[in-house]
């Protein structure tokens, strides 16, 4: 594991809250795209240090609609970045942690994103992420 | 805003939730203290790339105590850095952010930090902070 690649916020609207963290906070707004898998649209911040991922759900299937109808905006998860997410999978799974995807599956920028159980991990989501071919 | 400090994680118990931390996800204990003006011990982490923060009520009447109660263990705030709270805190107002603490406290290192409403920031509870005499 190499430490955080970028922290998600759920919000409604991508476009209602995109001035705050660039004209207030003075982030600098890297990309916008949909992630199919999840049902979201994202947009990535750079803070200066480290990323911020906002997401929006596109669809009402999508587990980001889910946790904005039970706990509003806020914080969503944590992204762990990793070279060997087969390796680091097992590894979580030996010692007890919870995987929501045990096969890996497409996230934002191509890379393979595997989510862990909050109930293993003392009430965070954490994803565990490798990126895939926009190497960084 | 010089970007993110750390992630502040509210958690039952530090002792518990440390081994996770440091076994299975192999990240870096710093430091273990108590901040009286948050009523709240709190854990550094070495990520390898950025800092998590565990905080523990130690008070019932700590902020984070209430965080637990009702909504129980997980991400409770991102910390942004900056060299220049007084500042800051200024540009924040006047962009209609509704600032928990108008006059930064004592938070963690002998950092001055201030929180800013969830309520004006899409439902994050973001903190400022500005190092304090130990500088990094």
């Amino acid at each position: 594991m190499k430490g955080i690649d970028h922290i998600g916020i759920a919000v409604y609207s991508i476009e209602r809250t995109l001035p705050f963290y660039t004209d207030v906070l003075h982030f600098t707004h890297l990309k916008t795209e949909i992630v199919e898998s999840e049902g979201v649209k994202v947009a990535f911040l750079d803070t200066g240090n480290g990323k911020i991922e906002l997401l929006e759900p596109i669809q009402v299937d999508s587990p980001v609609h889910t946790f904005l109808e039970k706990r509003g905006e806020g914080i969503h998860h944590i992204a762990l970045q990793t070279d060997d997410i087969g390796t680091d999978l097992k590894n979580l799974e030996e010692n007890d942690i919870r995987l929501i995807n045990r096969t890996p599956k497409k996230g934002a920028g191509g890379a393979f994103v595997s989510f862990l159980h909050p109930k293993s991990t003392f009430g965070v989501l954490y994803e565990i992420c490798q990126k895939g071919e926009e190497k960084e």
